[in-house]
């Protein structure tokens, strides 16, 4: 698999590309990085010992860089992941590691575990996992709504892991929600705390990487077999992808909605904790690379005018807003790539409501890195606070 | 300009490329035609006169195609140009014609007019067009919200222009919508009829061809380069496309919105006659060829259940439904490409309101068909009658 061609890197957005190698990357501009502070341990004899399963997919790659550039303090490092990928090395700041395949006996002395390979690997190996004393944070979607899971955005509910702690003697899982949820909150909360969201109709922009590393291959893959004008070679998704989009590949619930869009609605009651607000989403792939947008429409119990919503972003830890009317320049996903803020733009009083009970914004996060890898990496820091 | 490379084709859907031959080509399913049959007359000596101003761009090489599968009766065709496209050679229907330069007598002895030059060609020639007794059907926005102006979906609002006669000595102007509100309210408006929509959020994924063939061709010549590790080209577009996507370049007006979102508020209000309807919309570019898709929520003033609504829509002029849940199967901007029909699927009871009173949909449409020269060809269709 080679991830290096996963990120397509232009003149004028030049990211470093996903490899096998983590060093320690330059931080990045503070204007896009979040309020959490990094804490300068890393390799240390106190730290926490740490295991990353799923390590070679989209997402544990990226644990691994996250984990390296916010210098993460690691007594030690498990890298497990399927038998077909056991035995292959990776290098983690300048040292070998050799990832393990996952078993029964794999989180013996592991005091957090960062989960990335799917809800069944989840649903198996995580129970044993905190049975060992291990916290798992679980980027699956196999516990989220569990009663007694929190299910954690550090930007928005940090309260609801507090009864957790590392090394207590008792294990404890902690879900990551949902990549469009993460997106989504990290702007519309801010707003929430202010003025009280009553309704939210949110249609998202969903890039490639949701589906995992493969899914952005095939998409390229497919690009290139269009422009040649050859048939493009549909494994992942049953359909073109190149040129074109669809409906979210989720399966289909008997309300007509796809499972994507039910976790928007009820992760989103879940991590506010707030059983009535009213939300309802359309999940619609589209043919980017690795991070989602969503257009969100909101509805207020209170009124908020727009300047102000623009204020309460502007100083909302992990958002950044970027909106130039003028200069037509809006957050797109290209720009958030391989960042750590989620972009807010295009605030507007929504012209179908009356006063200020009302906002359009639009949404742009990277689903890789806010969406999935670092906010679990954020619940593992609040651990070792 | 190589229009023959702007379609990307593959095996699963051959559709004809564009090119300067216009031949009579093989009328569509029924299942995606409208209910509009084709009159079958062609070249006739009473035949209206026909002129197209801005034959060389998308849409205008697009009105040739239509008028030729449609079999649109005609006396005589003169096909105007900018001076930079007059004397090239068009074949249509296997008589060659010499494009000329559109000039203030270009419409001595025109019956129908059919106009898409873009808005400032529309404001200095359409009333010199009328002035000399024709319809002009206008496909830019120039006129669309002036008062004694109709603005047309035949479907939806032809009453609007029953006044309006071909050789009555008098000529007349009639708007084509902008296509993003054709698209939604070929969908919107049977519903519409049936439970009365009190308020609509829209928000769209627009495609490439709706900023004209240089944007198409902009796409994909950027997606090579950037699969290439190049530099994209960025002409039309002053940022990144291909594997992007971006708020819709239309400028932002002092409220936030764009002109492309406000022609949906404003449009729409003035198709259904209906000053008090409540739209908002968002407007997006995504990185697809010639076909829009629209995430729409609606919210009704009588309750209206989801079979009802499939019902009803399965039964509208112009819509076929796809709608399967089970196999994951909705409409794609590629299933709709060339296509006269727009698409609609997704239907769905909102579950963010309560009862019946709310639906979500997702609607797809061929922008330089329905959203532009078909809708434009049927409205001079109407006049025939």
């Amino acid at each position: 698999m080679n991830l290096s061609s996963l990120t397509l890197n232009h003149h004028h957005h030049h990211y470093p590309t996903t490899t096998f190698v983590h060093k320690k990357l330059t931080p990045h501009s503070s204007k896009h990085s979040t309020s959490f502070s990094p804490i300068k341990m890393s390799l240390t004899e106190n730290a926490p010992s740490l295991a990353i399963v799923g390590v070679t997919g989209a997402v544990g790659q990226e644990f691994l860089s996250v984990l390296s550039y916010r210098n993460f303090p690691y007594r030690s490092l498990k890298l497990l992941a399927s038998k077909r990928s056991a035995g292959k090395q990776i290098t983690y700041e300048d040292k070998p590691y050799i990832v393990e395949e996952l078993n029964e006996d794999s989180f013996k002395d592991v005091d957090i575990a960062l989960f990335s390979a799917g809800g069944s690997v989840s649903k198996k190996f995580a129970p044993l996992a905190v049975e060992d004393g291990a916290i798992v944070v679980d980027n699956s979607s196999a516990f989220r709504m569990d009663d007694g899971v929190p299910l954690v955005v550090p930007e928005v509910n940090p309260e609801a892991m507090k009864h957790i702690k590392i090394r207590s003697g008792k294990g404890a899982l902690i879900a990551n929600p949902n990549c469009s949820t993460i997106i989504c909150l990290m702007a519309a909360t801010p707003l929430h705390r202010h003025a009280k969201v009553k309704r939210m109709v949110v249609s998202a922009y969903q890039a490639a990487s949701g589906a995992g590393a493969a899914a952005m291959e095939e998409l390229e893959l497919q690009t290139r077999e269009v422009l040649d004008g050859k048939e493009p070679t549909c494994k992942i998704f049953k359909q073109q992808y190149a040129f074109n989009l669809f409906s979210h590949n989720a399966p289909v619930l008997p309300n007509g909605y796809n499972e994507e869009e039910m976790k928007l609605v009820k992760e989103t009651r879940k991590i506010w904790n707030d059983a009535h607000v009213k939300v309802t989403a359309t999940c619609i792939r589209v043919p980017v690379m690795r991070a989602h947008a969503e257009s969100v429409n909101l509805q207020f119990e209170k009124p908020l005018h727009e300047d102000t919503a623009r204020d309460i972003l502007k100083n909302a830890p992990g958002v950044v807003v970027i909106d130039d009317r003028a200069g037509n320049h809006f957050p797109t996903p290209l720009e958030v790539s391989n960042k750590d803020a989620v972009a807010v733009g295009r605030i507007r009083r929504d012209v179908s409501q009356d006063g200020d009970y009302g906002l359009d914004i639009f949404v742009c996060g990277d689903q890789i890195r806010k969406g999935a890898a670092l906010n679990a990496v954020q619940i593992a820091e609040m651990l070792l606070k």
